[in-house]
């Protein structure tokens, strides 16, 4: 680390002004800081994501830079592919296969990740103003203690800097884990998945801190390419065969049950459009076996796929599992990059989404059941004042899923309470989920919601529509009681209420 | 009340604060503070909303606290039933029926009017950042000086509290009437309606002070389940038999005649679509008549409650009544509540609304008549800048309504200002209308929209983008003079200017 | 003059307060002010206007006050006639034709200038808090150093002022344009244009200065009026017969590159849906042949004017020229108002807008093609968040469109940026584009968008969420640089990079 302080003395150290993303107006500040101190060290309650339960339970020292912020991150990415044929763009970057994402079919070299790290932080300017610059800063320093900003000039420095770090015990997932102050990560899983990462955490003590989410969207979707294949794995690991409708619906009964059993919380569904309306049994038993046979077309899998959400619905209200939906998002909108690198590439598009008659069927049936909960998501922030607020506001069973993908940043998180609070106030909210891939951004994400929901706080406090002391209940109840409450366990009718919050220093 | 002076001492009194929903920040506060301090005390002037004639006609006391703030409030009593099935739930609150709404069929006894108050009083945390919550601080402390804030301790010390106020003169519905000083309240009545209460008003004096406004939605519904007995009665109040088409019409005009001689400005049109697309004359009779033979399908009945908004719209350019249309509420979404409670229950949910192509037929034939005025009203505030805003900014009949139901609290109606006036600046606008039935909230809701728009203008002034003097006329005209100006009398041929605003310490 | 000192002595000279539109909090202000500082001298350059180049060829004055301000302002008469029917409206104006707007058929006198202006100044406190009024008191004065506010009372001074002005060498158009700074500006021309008043300024020497766009909606719309005739004159003008859909394909190509060597940066496509679905090539052709034969449906129309943009995107990634949409306009809404004053006059109406499903034939054929760049403009502002930011923020080719039409004021603006950064940054945005017919309002335009983002950029700043000089840079960015990148010539394959700004007392 010889170079390293030839760089970076202590005067011009890469440091996170303490009262970032907080509102610049000077009193509202204070509140705000104020606020937020009662939320800052509380533990991270991270109920929606995708880190895998294999990296926690192996605890092996996470991969290279590039791989760990790069690559795999479609924020991210995203934004280097935008620039490729202008002269802001960073030289080499074309597409995504350019920063490390190996292409689906045929065998290009994938660029070395020192390449590629040099490739992110000459395009670190593309990322001004946006979410992901944020979190990224957060992590490097924070987590990383990078000493300086990215650059083309500081590229190879960090880059040792973070193999350096990245070799250390105190790098290891769990270690990590602990030093995040996490108390709680749902992960996300297939019905089919054996969930031998959450066995072997929980042999290791650990099944209390992470537990597994149920996402059956391949195998409620007729029509989807790994739909078979997923169902068969599905069956085998309940110990049955899916030859019938019947059969298929105990298949998942089964795998739900499972779930719940390793600690699960809630099952996961996404999807194009919002529709839960529910077919005859005998109709939906028409289509399965039209499946299996091979033979099903598009309007017949979107309406066993609606039949389905409502019938995960029904199961829900059976077994205590919280029903996430997050619909609206246009898959691979292009699809010569699917075909080239696969899914999950940054090319997913929010399209309006119509929540009121779409979800209208299992409010009906299951909004005021007491052991049914539906949390819903958006990315078409249209719907919150005009839909979610009112829904939530009045159905016992619905939440409004936090500010979700691209709305987690701070502006769409500050318009989020705005529209959300006036109709639906606090408690018909879900509380912060990170929904994230990247395991080091997890307490910047978590971080960044604190700020944000103090700064909307601290305004209201500002302008006497609150009380300061009702405003800090509150930040404790957004980043912490909340989603403990929003996410409970299955079991809630013998234990319903959630633990209190443990802060280091509040 | 002895025992209120012990718990609440001078000291800890509850109290608004003067600056409440003003901006934060100091230079911006001050001058809001000053536009505010010029339509604070003007007269109210409320074109719109739900208060019952016979109420003031008969002046007798209000009933009881839960009666008066709970119950019939389903803005609250939403609020309260959203959260049943978590821990955070009143106990006991499972449904409306659990708040005093007596269930539709069958004869479940109603809970106590101080068990209702108890049960709102310990939800009372759930109201946070609310609209609600803002209106109801400013009614019991302003109107009823409640001691102290609304908890499961307080409860029975408010209860008793509001009890002994209801019982003074003081609180006489004329009484409040006067105290809060408004100057015209316009209610919201059935065609068939004998305007009973309004006739007494008149006899009394108070015919310029109360005022019906004509309310067709039943009658124009041919699949409505009150159309015909509403349509009976309606004829039967103009001295016509329905039989057919013409007559129909005829039975509608000499109503909305009725209405005019008992001082009625406007009608009130709410729907879910805002198509007025008008039908042949002879298509629109065989509707009818297939109506009177009891073969409706619903896409007739869409069809002729589209070209009956076309005939209202023809109706008011011949009588002047100003066309107020609510479009783009989905009601009663959960049918099994509609069924057990009745409507307005809360249930009641946006839905996207298109108003560029809806009003287009109405706008296109009476869109320049120099005796149409229509009020476009809107709960999907995506339509304030994207077609309400350009279309009122141009057509000269066509005002946007003040932000309603959902939207009119603080941030949204400040949403409001910001997405409306660059386009169509202030005069297009309606002026605010609180669309009430709970009576003993009109002036928080009309205070608070006054410190709104002072807060919006402040900020223009403090920008540099309007003077002081031009804001604090503008607020005069937002607060007094535009109700009355969006509103005149049908016969403003005659007399087109509205009366001076006669402010009382201004 | 000699009335005119009687009236506004120095000390109520109307100005400009220097810190307009800038934030009100003072910290934030501050920071707002250094960075306006970098930008407010930079030379001006638009894109995308509608000015015509004839004005400047011919360098006569202008004419006279109404018709330099007034009445071809369709931003301003509509805010006049939309109050036609109130006690706020301006006697004598019912219609456009009040303010000059001659009708398209019949030989109604239109009324005297100065008649037209005064009607304007008596109206001029309709423009409170509206765009319009921000940039007319920019140009009244800091253009034309007007003493006095427009009303009734000043109409007169300020008539004779401006007729005064508008005789000096100074107010003519070449002069004008380099007073404001001018660099570079784009018309708006037909494809059948001869681009004679392009021709007249080369030999002038301003041909790098003055540059068209081809905007070739009318021979795409297979039934508009005035296709047929509009096509015979672009055949003519491309010296080719266009009697088959090959023909009219080569037609097109050869006015593009004709456009392209008078200069032209881009195309232009306005159309009221998104959709660029392409057809098959013998399908197009069949459509164009019975077009030719005048047997067209509005469907039929619809689906050859969707392919013809894909075409025109084809022919872009062949020639180089930016192609610029703008979607989701319903034009002339009252079909009454085009029919007796033509297109243009106020009654343009936005709808909402669907770019994910509409574009995507587009973007997935030549959204990463290195030579293809498309700007996608939208008046439904839900689309800045939910589609037009993810989309821009991952498709090479695509950039949002600065906000355009009724969105290019302060406050939409502000939104236009809060909806875009966090998911796509600044360099996925267009640059400011002022898409005006009225050539004084230039300067206040840009200078109020360079207002706009300092102030957006400052609170980043003050939040901490950007470095000052990185705000400054990004400032530099958004007023210059970004709207010459945005637009590069068509032969940027052999000269990427924009010329450097050059400020004059940055």
């Amino acid at each position: 680390m010889a170079t390293e302080s030839t760089v970076a003395t202590e005067q011009d150290r890469w440091t996170l002004h303490d009262d970032r993303a907080l509102p610049a107006e000077p009193g509202v500040r204070a509140l705000a800081r104020e606020i937020y101190g009662a939320t800052r060290a509380l533990p991270i309650v991270s109920m929606h994501g995708h880190v895998d339960a294999g990296l926690l339970a192996a605890d092996s020292p996470f991969g290279d830079p590039a791989d760990l912020f790069v690559t795999p991150d479609h924020y991210l990415t995203r934004l280097l592919v935008s620039q490729a044929t202008s002269p802001r763009g960073v030289p080499g970057v074309r597409d995504v296969g350019d920063l490390g994402v190996p292409r689906a079919v045929g065998h290009d070299a994938v660029p070395a990740p020192r390449e590629v790290w040099r490739r992110f932080c000459t395009g670190w300017p593309l990322l001004r103003g946006t979410a992901t610059r944020y979190w990224l800063e957060h992590a490097l320093v924070d987590v990383f203690d990078a000493p300086v900003r990215p650059s083309a000039e500081t590229a190879d420095l960090l880059f040792d800097h973070l193999v350096e770090k990245l070799a250390t015990p105190q790098m290891r997932p769990r270690a990590l884990f602990e030093r995040f102050g996490i108390e709680l990560l749902a992960t996300t899983d297939l019905p089919s998945s054996p969930l031998a990462g959450h066995a072997a955490l929980r042999r290791d003590g650990w099944g209390e801190r992470v537990v597994p989410t149920f996402r059956p969207d391949v195998v409620v979707r007729l029509d989807h390419a790994r739909w078979r294949a997923e169902l068969e794995a599905t069956a085998q690991a309940a110990d049955l065969e899916a030859g019938s409708y019947a059969a298929y619906l105990e298949v998942l009964r089964r795998r739900r049950a499972a779930f719940v059993a390793a600690g699960a919380r809630a099952t996961d569904h996404g999807m194009l459009t919002t529709s839960t309306a529910p077919l005859e049994p005998d109709d939906a038993a028409r289509l399965y076996a039209a499946a299996l046979r091979g033979e099903t077309t598009t309007a017949q899998a979107d309406a066993f796929a609606a039949h389905m959400l409502f019938e995960m619905a029904r199961m829900s209200s059976e077994d205590g599992l919280v029903m996430q939906v997050h619909p609206g998002v246009l898959r691979d909108h292009d699809r010569r990059v699917r075909a080239a690198f696969g899914s999950d590439r940054g090319y997913d598009i929010p399209v309006p989404t119509d929540y009121v008659h779409g979800l209208r069927p299992v409010l009906e049936a299951f909004g005021h059941h007491p052991r049914f909960r539906m949390i819903a998501f958006t990315v078409d922030e249209t719907a919150f004042s005009r839909e979610l607020a009112p829904l939530a506001g009045v159905y016992p069973a619905l939440r409004v899923g936090a500010p979700w993908w691209f709305l987690d940043a701070p502006d769409a998180m500050r318009r989020f309470r705005e529209a959300v609070t006036e109709t639906a106030g606090f408690a018909n909210t879900s509380g912060f989920v990170d929904d994230t891939r990247a395991f080091c951004s997890i307490p910047a994400r978590h971080d960044l919601a604190r700020r944000t929901d103090a700064g909307y706080l601290a305004r209201l406090v500002a302008e006497h529509r609150l009380e300061l002391d009702e405003a800090v209940e509150t930040a404790v109840d957004l980043a912490y009681r909340l989603p403990h409450e929003s996410y409970p366990r299955p079991t809630r009718g013998l234990d319903p209420f959630p633990p209190e919050p443990t802060p280091e220093n509040a």
